[in-house]
C-alpha cells in the first residue's frame, strides 16, 4: 500500500462505520460489489446481517483504520462524526496520508468545511455524500447521492457509490456544497409541507374534501409522489408512527436556518416552519411525522377535531 | 323545448362566450362533439377560427340566450363574468327558467357563492367548472376541470366537458367549492415558487449551481414536470415573456388572502407571497413571469445580478 | 341661513348623531360650548344624560337635517356611516348645499373617500375627525383629535372639536388623510401587542418575571404609559373585561391589510397580527382584550398556564 | 484580606477593565466614589481621561488581578470577555476565591451561563450587570442597570453601581437574567423600529406626513422619548452617522435568536427583523442606523427616493 491513494482507480478495501436504519441496508449493498468490507457500529448486535452477508467484524478500529485505504461513515449527526474523526484511535489520527475519508451522513455544511481542513492537515482526502433516501430505497440501492470532494478521488469512489444509489450526481470539488444541495432538498421538503399545510387547512374549512384536494391537485398540476405522499398523510393525519419525526423536522430547518445565516441569506419560509414546527413540540407532536405540520395549522385554522394539549413550563 | 332543461340528458345546442388565450381552443374542442355552438366575445375578430370551424356567430346576444338551454362562460374575473350576468338582455336576464350557465374562469368564491343566488332566484342552475392547465392543454384537450354544481346537472354537461379536458372532477353541489380548489391549487404553485426562490438563493450565495440544484431535486425527491420546469426558469432566470404575470399571481394571492380572511383561516405562506409580489411590482417586474419572484428573494439575498430601479411614488 | 355655510365663522347650531360609549361624553363636552344640539341615536334612552344636559331631541331627524348648517357622525363603522348618509331622509338627502358632516367614527380610508365625493356632488361638505382615546379621555375632553377637510370648514369647526379634545391635529384638506392616521396609529399599537407578546413569552421561558420585565424597560426605554399599560395587563393576563376586544383588533387590522393592499404597501408585521388575532379568535379569546395576543404567542412557546380549547369546525 | 470577600460589605479598590465608548465614562463616574481604581485597556492612550481623574494604570494585569477582590469588565462581546478572562494570566487564573467579576457587557445568556460555571469551580463569583443607555447617559451616571448574581454580592457593589446608573433593577441568583432582560430590551427597540418602518412606508405611499405622524402618535399615543426619538429619525430619513449601526442590530436580533431558539421560543417578529437586517446590509446599509430598516421597508412598497445599489456575490 503507498502512500497516496489519490491514484489508485480502484479500491479493494474499506473500512463502514454506521450501521443504523441507512447505514445497514447501504453497506449491505456495498458487500455486494465484492469489496473486502470491515464493519463497525457503536451497538455491535447490529452487525449480524452485515456479517452474514460477508462483512469482516472490526475488533481493532485503530488497526483497521490504520491498514485500510477508504473508510465510509454514516453517522447520525455532527457530533457523531466529530467524535469518530477526532478521538484517540480514531479517523485522524489513523487514517494514513492519502487515505480517503467518504461521509454520507446529513452534516452541517460548517462542519464539513471544518472537517475537510482538518482531514487536509493530515494528507488525507475527504469526500462528502449525503443521500436522498428512505430506508427501502437504502434496500433497493435506488437512493440519489450527492458527492463533492477532489474531483479523482470521487472519481475513483464512483463505482461503489453507484452499488447504493441509482444516481449519483457530482457538485464540485469542494465537500460541504454536497451538504448545502442536502439540507437544501431537505427545507424544500419543508417548504412542500408548509403549503399543504395551509392549503388543507383552509379546504377543511370551506368544506373541499382533503384527500380529494390532493388527487386533484396531483392530476392536475404536480404529477409526483412526493406531493402525493404527504398530501394523503396530511389529509387523512396519518402522522404516528412517523416515518421522519417532527424533532427531527425541527433539527433541519435548524441546520438550514444556520447555514443561511451564516452566509446572510434571509428564508423567511424556513422561519415559518421553525416557528410551526416549535408550536407543534409544544403541543406534544414531537414524536408525530413532521408532516403534523398540518395539525398545527389546522388548530390555528379552527378547524382540528380535539382540544390542545398545552405542555406547560414545568413538566419541560 | 320544455321550461325545465334539469332532466335533459343531453344538450344539442349552446351558446360559448369568451375566446381568449383559453376559451378559444377550448371553444373549438367543444365543437368537435358536434353541438351546435353560438359564440360570442368583445373583440369580434377573435372569433374567426370559430367561425371557420364551424361556429355560428351571434348576432343578437339577448336573442340567442333566450334561445338556447345552456351557457358557457370563460371570462377573465368577476367583474367581466357579473358584467355579462347582470346587464340588461344578459344572461341573468334572458336564459330561460331551467337554464344552464357553465362557468368555467378563475373567479373568486365569495362571487360565485353570490351569482348562485342570482340563478337559483330565476330558476336557473349554475355549474362552475374552472380548468387547470395552459393555453397548449387547452389546444390538446388535455385540460383538468374541476367541476361543482346540482348533481344532475353536472351529470348533463359532463359529456361536453370531457371535449375539453381529459380529466373532470366533481367536488360537489355547490358551486363555489370548484372555485376554492382552483384557487387553492394557484396558491400551492405560489408555494413552490417560494420554496425554490429561497433555496435557490441559498444556492448561487454558497456556490451550488442552481440548475444542478433542480435537477438533483427533482431527480432525488419531486420527479414533477411542474417543479422541474419552474425550477429551470427560476435558476436560469428566464422570465420574459411571462408564461403568467407577476401582476396576475398578484391577483391570485389576493383571492386566496381575500377567501382565508372570510373564512377565517390564517395563510401565512400567502402573507409572504403576497409581500413579495409588492416588492417585486415596485422593482419593476409586473410583467414578468410570477417566477421573478426569484429575482426578488435573490436581491434580499445579495445574490442579483444587478441594481434594482425602485419605482417612487410620484411614478405610480 | 344662506345657501353656503363655508364662510360661517361660527356654528350656534348642529346635530350630533350617535350617543355610544364615546359618542355620549364627546356630545356632552360639546354641549358645554353653549351650542344648541340636537341629539339622535338607535336607542333612545342612551340620550337621557344628554337632555338632561341641555340637549335637544330629535323627533324629525330629516327635517333636522334639513335645518342646521352641520351634523356630526360619531357611529361604529362603515356600514353605519353608510346607513345614516344614504338613506332616505339621511343626511346627503337633507343636508343643505354648503353644509358640514363631521364625522368622527374609525372608518376606512376607502369609504371616507367615497363619503367625500358623495358629498361633493350635493354642494355639501366633509370633515374627518376620528379620535385617539378610550371613554375616560372622552369625558375628559382629552381626546387626541385627527382632523382632515377643506381647510376653511375645519378652521369653523375647529372651536368645536378643541371641546371634545385637548389637541387637535390637522393633516389636509383630503378627509381620508385622517382616518390613514387612525388606523396608523391602531397597527402601531398592534405592533407594541406584538412586541410584548413575544418578549413576555420568552422572559416567562427563561424564569425572568414579566412584571419586572415591564417595569425595567418602561424605565430604561420607554417611559410610556401605552408601553406600561399593555406591559402590565399582558404579564400578569388580566385580559377580562376586555377594554378593546380581540374581535375589534382582528377589524382594525383589517383595516391596515386593506388598505396597505390597495395602495400596494406590504406590511408584514400586519400579517403577523392578523394570523395571531385568527388563532386567537379560534382559542375562544375573541371578546377578550385585544392584549391576549399575549397569551396566544404563550401558548405556541410551550409556556401557557392552560390547555387550549380549540373550536371545531362545527362551532362555528 | 481574607480568603472570602462574600461578607465584605465595601470595596475600597477594583480593577477596570475596557475603556470604550461606554467603558470609560461608567469608569470615570465609578472613580468619582473614591475607590482605588486600576485601569486596563487594549488601547493604552484611551486610559488618559481616566488617569487623569485618578486611575492608576495597571502595568502587570495579572499582578493586580491577584491583588483585588474585584474586577470590572465593560467589554464588547462574548469573544472579548472569553479571552480576557480564560486567557493565561487571566481573570479565572489569578483573581483570588472569593473574588468578584462584575461583567457589565452585552453577552450571550448562553456564554454568561458557561462563565458562572467557571468562576464558580474556582471559587469565584460572578455578577452580571448589563446596561441600558448610551454615551450621553453613561457619562451623565444615568444609565440604568441590570443586575444578577448571588444575593448578597449584588449587595455589595450596588454602592458602586448606583454611581453609573440611576437606576439598579436585580433581577435574581442567575447572572445570565440580567443578560437576558438586556438581550430582551434590545428586542423591544427592534419590534418599535419594525412597527415605524411599516407605518411611515404607508404614510408615505397615501401622503401623510411622516413626521406629523411620529408626532401625533407620540401625542396621542406613547409620549415616550425613545418612540419620538426613532420616529423623527426614520421620518427624517437621518440615518448616518449611525447611532447604533445596523450591522451590530442583526448582532442583537441574532442574540435573540439564537437564545429562543435554545428554549424553544418562536420570535416570528425577530424573523421579520432578522430578514429586514440582512435585506437592509445587502443594499448597502451596513454602517447605517439600524434605524434605516425604515429605508429597507420604504424600498419595498415603493416609496423609496432613489434606486437601490444591490451588492453582487462577488462584492462580498
Amino acid at each position: 500500500m503507498t502512500d497516496d491513494h489519490k491514484n489508485d482507480k480502484t479500491f479493494g478495501e474499506a473500512v463502514w462505520i454506521g450501521a443504523g436504519n441507512m447505514g445497514l441496508p447501504m453497506a449491505k449493498n456495498l458487500l455486494a460489489s465484492g469489496i473486502r468490507l470491515g464493519v463497525h457500529n457503536r451497538s455491535k448486535n447490529r452487525l449480524t446481517p452485515l456479517l452474514e452477508a460477508g462483512a469482516l467484524e472490526i475488533t481493532d478500529l485503530p488497526g483497521s483504520l490504520s491498514a485500510t485505504p477508504l473508510v465510509f461513515t454514516m453517522l447520525a449527526d455532527d457530533a457523531a462524526v466529530g467524535e469518530m474523526v477526532s478521538k484517540s484511535g480514531g479517523i485522524l489520527e489513523r487514517l494514513s496520508r492519502g487515505g480517503v475519508h467518504v461521509s454520507m451522513g446529513t452534516l452541517s455544511p460548517a462542519f464539513v468545511e471544518k472537517l475537510t481542513g482538518m482531514h487536509r492537515e493530515r494528507g488525507q482526502v475527504l469526500v462528502s455524500a449525503p443521500v436522498f433516501g428512505r430506508p427501502d430505497r437504502a434496500r433497493a440501492g435506488t437512493l440519489t447521492i450527492v458527492a463533492a470532494g477532489p474531483s479523482e478521488t470521487v472519481d475513483a469512489v464512483l463505482p461503489l457509490l453507484e452499488r447504493m444509489g441509482s444516481t449519483v450526481f457530482r457538485v464540485g470539488e469542494d465537500p460541504a456544497l454536497a451538504n448545502h444541495v442536502k439540507i437544501l432538498g431537505n427545507f424544500t421538503l419543508g417548504g412542500l409541507l408548509e403549503t399543504l399545510a395551509e392549503s388543507l387547512s383552509f379546504a377543511r374549512r370551506v368544506g373541499v374534501s382533503p384527500d380529494q384536494l390532493v388527487e386533484i391537485l396531483d392530476t392536475a398540476l404536480y404529477r409526483s409522489p412526493v406531493f402525493r405522499n404527504y398530501g394523503q398523510m396530511m389529509a387523512r393525519e396519518e402522522f404516528q408512527p412517523a416515518g421522519f419525526r417532527m424533532r427531527l423536522g425541527l433539527k433541519d430547518v435548524r441546520l438550514a436556518l444556520a447555514e443561511a445565516d451564516r452566509v446572510e441569506v434571509p428564508l423567511p419560509l424556513a422561519d415559518l416552519l421553525h416557528a410551526g414546527y416549535l408550536a407543534g413540540i409544544h403541543r406534544g407532536y414531537e414524536d408525530w411525522d413532521w408532516a403534523a405540520l398540518g395539525r398545527v395549522r389546522a388548530e390555528d385554522a379552527g378547524v382540528a377535531e380535539r382540544s390542545l394539549p398545552v405542555r406547560t413550563r414545568t413538566e419541560d
